[in-house]
């Protein structure tokens, strides 16, 4: 029953990494839409443990060569930016 | 270029992650040995991140259906015990 590809395994992979960076990115767009309410440290720590998670993901699927080094980073850049745009928004509140 | 097969993804998931698995091993055993010095709780921590690091791993791997979730569990379940032996070498000490 050895019939699963490579193809297959490789669009899983990202389909996966994208829907775990979807759900990062979605705790990051509840917390820019609290901004009003007091800042929660917790929270931010639940965002990095998060982050952490799926980066050990994408370095596991890399080092399978399920996806393209560029390309897992790139997902991890996408939601960095969008941390930092959080962080910033904390700040000048 | 569609030759790397499910068998072949299979046994190489599994050898990263026993290899993942063989650091915090390491780590566990290193802690052990040193358990006459004062108790570093930062390094417990890093024993944390490590293990919620390896689960996350697991997990995209049985998800993707290259190792049985039975076998994944296994795996940490070793580490815990391990784990639980040095919390608890630590606490009569």
């Amino acid at each position: 029953m050895d019939t699963k590809r490579q193809s297959s395994f490789q669009e899983e992979a990202l389909e996966l990494l994208l829907k775990d960076a979807d759900k990062i990115a979605r705790l990051i767009k509840v917390q820019m839409d609290h901004l009003t309410m007091p800042s929660c440290p917790l929270y931010e720590e639940v965002l990095d443990t998060q982050m952490f998670g799926l980066s050990r993901e994408i370095d596991f699927a890399v080092k399978l060569g399920l996806i393209e080094r560029e390309r897992g980073k790139e997902i991890l850049d996408t939601l960095e930016k969008e941390l930092s745009l959080l962080h910033e928004a904390y700040t000048n509140k």
